[in-house]
C-alpha cells in the first residue's frame, strides 16, 4: 500500500547497501566498509529522535484528518501514569493488542547486524506509527514486535477496539503484501506477523504498577490481556486472532472460530472455567474483508488495496459524481 | 530455599485472602469484600516504590557480600544510556537472558484479578531481585517474565555470563520447588519457567536506540539476543537452554545438546548458515548440578538445597574444622 512506500524504500536501500549480502556471503566485520557503501545509519537514528511519520504515511494521516499524539512514553498510558509509585489500583476497560513479528532472526543469515537493525527497526517503526495514528498507546517493544493498548478514559470501548482492528488490518496488509514482495525480490525468507487482540471490561481489568523503583511500568493485570498474548500464538501467519469480548463488542461479521481453520475442536476455546460454565472462544479475524469495506480503501485493477484519498472521495462526490456512481476506484 | 521465604509468604497470604477462592468459585466483583478479608494491596504496592529486597533475600545478599545496584531504570543499561536520542551505535558484548513464566493465565480460574496481580507481581519481583543481586540489568518486563542483560563495560564477559547462570539456576530452583509446593498445597495448577541465555561477542552486538521519541529503548540488535529468545521456547519446563557461545565461554561440564533430550536431531542447531558452514548448537543447562557445586549452597537431609551462610562457612573453617572435615552440611 502506497502509504508505506517510504518505509519500504528505507528497507530496500539498507538491503542494497549491505556489504555481506553484496559480497555473496563473504564475511566482513564491517562498519567501515558498510559506511563506504553509503548507507547512513546515523541519519536513520536521527529520524528516530523526532516523533515523525515518514511522508507517505503522513499523507494518509492528513487526508484522514487524524490527530495522533506522538508524545507518548513507552509503558505509560497517559490515563494511568499517576499509578506509578502509587499504592492505588484502578479498574478500567482496555483493549490489548500483541503484534509479534516472526522469522526476523533469519535476516542475520544474509545481512550484517547494522542492516538487520535498520530492517527490523523500520518494520517496528511502521507498526508503532500505524498504532499511534489509530490512537493506540505503545506499552512495550518486544524485539521487533509490540504490545499496544487501545482505549482509555473518555474513549468509547467499541470505537477503541475498532481502531485496534483497523491498525492491525492495515499493518498485516503491509507485511503480507508490500514487505513480502520486497523480500521475495531479494530472495530473503519472508517475515510474517501474528496478532492477538482482546477486550477486557471495566470490572475485569486492574491497572497498577508492576516491578519496583524505576524498573517498573504501569500495566494491566487482566485475563484478557493474558489471553490476547496467548491468542497471538494461535494465529496463522499474518493472521489476527481475537476473543469473544471483541466479537461481542464490535458486532461485525468477520469472525470464525479458530477451530474451524485448524479442524481441532480443542482450539475453539482459549480459556475455560468448567465450574463457572465459562467457555471463551477465540476467533480468526478476516481482516482483509474488513479492510475492503473501509471507505478509505479501494481495490485497484490488479486486486491490490490502496488508500483512497479523501480529496478523491470529495472530488467524487462533488465534481465527478456521474463517474463515481459507476464505482470506479480513484487512486493516487 | 529459605532465601525466598518472604516472597512465598506474600503469595500464600494473598491466596488465603482471596474471596473468589474462599467462596468456592462463586463470583464476586470484589475489591471491597477483598479488602474486608484483610489483604492490603496498598501496602504491597507501597513496597514496590522502594527498591528493597524482602528480608529473607536481603540476608543472602548481606552474607554473600554482594552489592547490587537498585537504581537502574527499565530498558536503559547504564553503559549505553547515552545512545538514547543519539545517532550513534556501539558494538559491545552482552549476555542476554529471557525468563518466561508459563501457565499463569490459569490463576484467573481460581482467583480475582487483584490476587493474580499480587501472585504474579511477587514472582516477577523475585525474578527482578535475583537478577539484580547477580548484577543483571533488567531490560524489559514481559507480563510476568523478563528480559535481562548481564555484562557491560569493564565487566568480564565470563564472569557476567556465570552470574546469569547463577541467577537463572537459583530462580529456577525457587519456581520448581518452593513455589510448586505451595501451588500443590493449594490445589492450583503449577507455574513453570522457561529460560534462554546466549552470549554475543563485541563484534556481533550492535547497541542502538529502537523505537521513536519517548516510545523507545536502548537495546541490542544481535543474532545472540534473538537466539536467547528463541532458545527459551526450546527449553523444557523449568529448564534453561544456552547457546554455543555460552558453553565455550564459561567452560563448564553442565551442557548437553537439546537434541539429546528431545531425540530429534533437528533440535541440535538453533541456527545454521549453510553457506558459511555455521552450525550453532543449543544446550540444556543442568542448573541443578551446577547449583549443588556452588560454595554457598548445601543440600539438607531431605535433599533440598539451602543457602549456606558465610558465617557458617567461616565457622567451619575457623572453629569447628574437625566436624567440617566430615562434610556435615551447615544450614541456617
Amino acid at each position: 500500500m502506497e502509504i508505506y512506500k517510504d518505509y519500504l524504500n528505507k528497507i530496500k536501500t539498507a538491503m542494497a547497501a549491505d556489504i555481506k549480502s553484496a559480497l555473496q556471503y563473504s564475511y566482513f566485520d564491517g562498519m567501515n566498509e558498510y559506511l563506504q557503501k553509503g548507507y547512513d545509519i546515523g541519519a536513520f537514528l536521527t529520524e528516530a529522535k523526532e516523533n515523525k511519520l515518514l511522508p507517505s504515511l503522513q499523507t494518509f494521516v492528513a487526508e484522514m484528518g487524524l490527530r495522533p499524539n506522538y508524545n507518548h512514553k513507552l509503558g505509560s498510558h497517559p490515563d494511568f501514569t499517576h499509578l506509578k509509585h502509587s499504592d492505588q489500583i484502578e479498574k478500567h476497560y482496555i483493549t490489548s493488542m500483541f503484534i509479534d513479528i516472526k522469522n526476523s532472526t533469519n535476516l542475520f543469515k544474509r545481512y550484517i547486524p547494522e542492516t538487520v537493525l535498520i530492517i527490523t527497526n523500520t518494520i517496528q517503526r511502521a507498526a508503532i506509527h500505524t498504532c499511534l495514528i489509530f490512537g493506540g498507546y505503545i506499552q512495550r517493544l518486544h524485539g521487533d514486535g509490540l504490545f499496544v493498548y487501545f482505549g482509555g478514559k473518555g474513549e468509547s470501548s467499541k470505537d477503541a477496539t475498532e481502531r485496534a482492528l483497523k491498525a492491525g488490518s492495515i499493518f498485516s496488509y503491509f507485511i503480507k503484501n508490500d514487505l513480502k514482495n520486497l523480500f521475495n525480490e531479494q530472495g530473503v525468507e519472508t517475515i510474517f506477523t501474528r496478532m492477538g487482540i482482546d477486550y477486557g471490561k471495566n470490572e475485569d481489568v486492574v491497572w497498577a504498577m508492576a516491578g519496583m523503583g524505576e524498573i517498573s511500568e504501569v500495566t494491566t493485570c487482566s485475563l484478557h490481556t493474558s489471553l490476547a498474548s496467548k491468542m497471538q500464538g494461535y494465529s496463522e501467519s499474518n493472521g489476527i486472532v481475537v476473543g469473544d469480548n471483541v466479537k461481542d463488542l464490535v458486532d461485525l461479521d468477520y469472525f470464525t472460530p479458530v477451530s474451524r481453520r485448524t479442524g481441532n475442536e480443542n482450539d475453539r476455546y482459549i480459556f475455560q472455567i468448567l465450574e463457572e460454565n465459562l467457555n471463551y472462544t477465540q476467533y480468526d479475524f478476516d481482516w482483509l474483508s474488513y479492510l475492503k469495506q473501509q471507505d478509505f480503501i479501494a481495490t485497484d485493477l490488479e486486486g491490490n488495496l490502496q488508500f483512497k484519498r479523501k480529496q478523491a472521495v470529495q472530488q467524487i462526490s462533488e465534481n465527478i459524481k456521474p463517474i463515481a456512481e459507476r464505482s470506479t476506484p480513484y487512486l493516487r
